[in-house]
């Protein structure tokens, strides 16, 4: 399933996404159906998700919104938003190779005023003059998670999303910590969707492409990731208990030699697209203040 | 005022600490006076403010729970816990001297799972084996917090209490982001109550202290701290919408030369005391789970 939260004026609602045979995708309201409050509820709950399961299979598509015309929320809100540095072979800042991978993953957070709905703009305020973008792909959890084996990590995990992991560069290196330059407010445009891991089990073999205006600047296996999904959520949960809908973002591949030439921060109106194969693009449009 | 979060059957509610004539704490409880659901409601409410001082005023001490047999909560849950390295002059392992102070702020991110109650354990897990103390001042934001001024920003602090910013240094040090190791589950008690700041109008020309198992490893005046309180709001509130009951901890003063010679892991069954002029202390015991 493809799993959005819906904004009613001001109240975030679960929604399923409905590809109708028209090729549109369209919104099933999922609050009625599976009595979940919120998307990260209903991510944790079983019965939920086997009764949107069905509603989905059932639901006359011809009859519901079109995707287009209503507001969406980022998915979940997370209370805790861990990030991962760089974790894609021949991310270059790190100096990688495939054969000296680092010893640990590099795991930083992002604090909770940084999410933003799939459409929203980012908002660059005064301060932030040197604006970067990172496409990545997020893992949700979809339920408390506290100490996990390697093994079982996976029955965890609720699905992925997308992610932009937008930084300012000027604050990230004013002092050996990156976290002021990673938690502007509204600097994690979220979504669209979540995309369950009954129909995205696991990241192998996916391509992701990043655009800036229309160029290219990052085409990338998912393969190239050094820590791999169960991996990190076992890590991670032996000192945090995860809970639903807290998300670990994979991190970001390195950009064509080209992009890597040239850094421009971002301007008003320029957009970045992330794109991953099974799981829909984000486009998020920078604006100043 | 000193105001706590008292947790009556799991529900936590505002109070205030009124010592009685018999020099023994007492709790008034202050959600049917004020209306305020929770104690960062409250401190962004100037009305219940007003009506919490007035009650605490005529308050009949005798007829009230003894502080000692309330079960305390954090006395905020914040969405939001943004600490400093390197605060004091002195602090060794940055090199410091009064001659050449930070450019920048260096601040980091600890998640929220992080917090803890003032009387609740430090449970160190398995996976944390070098587990170490800093006592520290928290300053508590009262209202909504973007983009203010130096000169404005005391107006939005609710007040001060005491933060141990737990870490395990082995996680700490496995990559260049401190994040993880600053953010297991319960490494941040807080507390006991915040002091309101027409109490405690500001940190100048303060003791504060801290006792390992009876010893005095830290004792230093807040007056060597680098970026003042006021500084430190305008300063986040730039890129980051604060919010009550979010948490900015001033960092922690350097250890006595005898403490920094020798670092030892904090074992099951310790204590750390942090005690601060008008601010009161908060111990904390560490245990194996």
């Amino acid at each position: 399933m493809r799993l959005v939260s819906v904004d009613i004026d001001g109240q975030e609602r679960p929604g399923a996404v409905v590809a109708g045979p028209d090729g549109v995708d369209r919104v099933l309201d999922l609050s009625a159906i599976t009595g979940s409050a919120t998307l990260a509820q209903l991510l944790a709950d079983d019965a939920a998700l086997t009764a949107a399961r069905a509603a989905v299979g059932r639901a006359d598509s011809t009859v519901l919104p079109r995707l287009a015309d209503v507001r969406l929320a980022p998915p979940v809100r997370p209370r805790t938003i861990l990030c991962l540095g760089y974790n894609y072979e021949g991310h270059v800042e790190a100096g990688l190779s495939p054969e000296t991978p680092p010893p640990y993953p590099n795991v930083f957070i992002k604090t909770a005023n940084t999410i933003g709905g799939p459409r929203d703009l980012v908002v660059m305020p005064p301060a932030a003059t040197d604006v970067d973008y990172e496409g990545e792909i997020a893992v949700v959890i979809g339920r408390v998670t506290r100490d996990v084996d390697e093994a079982d990590a996976m029955a965890h995990v609720a699905g992925y999303t997308l992610f932009n992991d937008v930084s300012d560069r000027g604050w990230q290196n004013r002092a050996s910590q990156w976290a002021l330059g990673k938690s502007v407010d509204g600097f994690g445009p979220l979504g669209p969707w979540i995309v369950t891991t009954d129909e995205v089990p696991d990241l192998a073999g996916r391509l992701m492409e990043v655009e800036r205006d229309g160029v290219v600047t990052v085409r990338a296996s998912t393969d190239a990731m050094v820590y791999g999904v169960a991996f990190l959520v076992h890590y991670l949960s032996q000192i945090i208990t995860l809970q639903p809908g807290d998300i670990i973002s994979t991190g970001t591949p390195a950009r064509s030699a080209q992009a890597q030439a040239v850094h421009v921060p971002l301007a008003h109106g320029e957009t970045v697209t992330v794109r991953v194969t099974g799981l829909g693009e984000l486009t998020t449009t920078f604006v100043r203040s």
